[in-house]
């Protein structure tokens, strides 16, 4: 078990006609204008925007809006934001939408903490961030889990990287979660959601050491727990417990909770993904269910208790009679199974894309360079023929 | 399922050697000048309160101090911090100990940040606080689970009564949480506490409705951590990676986690034995051993399939073959087995004491007038009378 540190300020309203609250909580943790930012049109023509507009009116609360965020988040649109807020004079960001939405909110803030410097490099990790706007959110998407988290995605669209920035300072204030909200969404951004919010556990539960039991068992509590509503979701959209069920673990799988006392998480899978998201822009859970299958065939040798633990526990497999390696084999292959049943890939084809051998190379050399030192993961460190194999076997 | 909230803004601080960065934390969190309370003299002679101290010098932090708080912790110990900490112009109160050190520093807190007004009243709610001064700890006994909780408990010795006051302003911005630091408690307070940390999630668990599957798996989950690491502390006490596990489950069994969604959770044990510590001072959680098998077979048929649930999945009952009764039955009897294999009573004579009836009458009495209706708990809602037999069952 290792040292950690656990810290998730944000404050949560949860249920039904939560968004009411908005204008009323802006107020408690001191904003004075507001950008209101939001993705597409949905949100404008559910009426959402405007209800939120009519909260913060009802305060007095002066605010501008930007809407417009795609996922995988541009850095261009941040800095439309960023000018947009300057010139309003804006103290506090509102984020209307999912993890995209408040990745880019984030990124927001933090240049408006320290306007003389560019963002970007945060992401490059040429420097940290000095300050952080206060930002919150009225969530729309259970996903990402941004709206708890320390982490922010940004994509340059200009070279094709993706890259993340993670700070405490940059936790949200507050998060008002109505799962009600959640319901007009595809069945394939559901499920990419609830692909994703397994995977935050899953990248703090396959590591190699430092494993504390109660993280282990609230982990895979919440595994079983977004298995099960998910697939519910899949054949009945409107089922406002699934909805809630899902939403809350998007929040707990990402705020550092299922990962206390490890020694950091693997992540191996996000950063494949990332580099997929940066050169064919496909929906972030989607290709994650795309690459864990053979990240996890590749890794599992090196983690075997650990495969093992998550077969019987997370995915039902009864061991009896196996060996070690087949009751691994059969979880990661149950894992296939469920994601098959909720209409998720496991593989790149079913993605929808098929790297060349260059592409391959490009994104595992991306990923490299994105890595700290060269190399990802905990459960295996993958240097990069690592990488290159793993994109091999998910083609 | 119900709306809730969930706020938990105590950036926790975990591991070995963490007490080293409680001047650094301080700063951060904005304190300038300190009060450092705390209890008997162990804390003196560990040398921890003198560590302490000495992060306080390196970062020439200004503090004084004040021991000698007991558990079930007395207002008049609360009235001389208040006192002690006016004269100094305290700006932040640091406990070094377990609950009731905490609730102690929680207690002060209140009171200076609205220093013309007696603080009991807020513990006889005639009215809410205004304010809270910042509260932070460093942690020795895990049990309580005020860490990282907007509770506080204290006892009026004058008048017998232990009393109750719950607002999110006074949670603790930081807890320091060394393992190490508990390694010397007698196993009985051990015990007690891992006792008091599983009731907490208890408590939020049997309830009638408003329950989420995600928080039902979390505190499963936690409880079964809880009882297993107690069992093996009660053998090995020094166990470091038994004491974390059961130290971090005391902040998430009581800090809202286990109780999101649910109606707010039942509470009665802990009314009941807060009778029980105010008349006889007895350990808070071996009171809750004490009295917890009762209650629960004075309830369980008002809420049977979450007994049953309980049975099955924390008590490890094999359910094949059985009524819905008899699998409920028998959870309570192994929990009464896992408090006899603690060193738990599972009664008052085990306890230790004796009340005649006419003190269980007072007891019952004095237990409804610090209701807030007249009745206490959700499982099954009990009166004067329910409250009477219960005390007699648990006698």
């Amino acid at each position: 078990m290792f040292n950690f540190n656990y810290y998730t300020p944000t404050k949560v309203v949860f249920g039904k006609e939560t968004e009411k609250q908005v204008g009323r909580l802006i107020k408690e943790f001191g904003g004075s204008r507001v950008l209101i930012h939001y993705g597409g049109k949905s949100a404008v023509r559910s009426g959402l925007i405007n209800q939120v507009k009519e909260a913060l009116d009802n305060e007095q609360i002066p605010h501008v809006e930007l809407g417009g965020v795609v996922p995988n988040p541009h850095l261009g649109k941040v800095r439309e934001g960023i000018a947009l807020a300057k010139a309003a004079g804006v103290d506090f960001i509102l984020a209307v939408g999912g993890g995209s939405v408040i990745d880019s909110a984030k990124a927001i803030a933090y240049a408006l903490a320290d306007p003389e410097r560019d963002v970007w490099e945060l992401f490059q990790h040429t420097r940290k961030a000095k300050g952080c706007l206060p930002v919150a959110s009225v969530l729309t998407i259970a996903a990402a889990g941004s709206e708890m988290s320390n982490s922010c995605v940004i994509t340059n669209e200009e070279t094709g990287e993706k890259r993340s920035y993670n700070d405490d300072i940059a936790r949200p204030k507050f998060a008002i979660m109505n799962p009600e909200l959640t319901m007009t969404l595809p069945d394939y951004q559901t499920q990419a959601g609830a692909t994703d919010i397994m995977m935050h556990t899953m990248e703090r539960y396959f590591t190699q050491g430092g494993n504390m039991e109660l993280t282990d068992e609230l982990a895979e509590g919440l595994l079983r727990t977004v298995m099960k509503y998910a697939e519910i979701l899949h054949a009945d959209p409107a089922n406002y417990e699934a909805r809630a069920e899902v939403m809350w673990a998007s929040s707990l799988a990402h705020n550092g909770l299922t990962g206390c006392g490890n020694n950091g998480g693997d992540f191996a899978s996000h950063m494949l993904e990332h580099e997929m998201g940066g050169m064919f822009d496909v929906t972030h859970g989607a290709g994650l269910a795309a690459v864990w299958p053979s990240w996890a065939r590749y890794v599992y040798r090196e983690d075997l208790p650990r495969f093992v633990r998550y077969a019987v526990k997370v995915m039902g497999v009864n061991p009896a009679g196996k060996t070690e390696e087949d009751v691994a084999l059969e979880g990661i292959h149950k894992m296939e199974e469920f994601y098959h049943r909720i209409g998720m890939p496991v593989n790149m084809r079913e993605l929808g894309i098929a790297p060349t051998d260059e592409q391959i190379r490009e994104m595992a050399e991306s990923c490299v360079r994105a890595s700290a030192d060269g190399h990802i993961g905990s459960a295996k460190v993958l240097y990069l023929e690592d990488m290159i194999a793993i994109y091999k076997m998910a083609r």
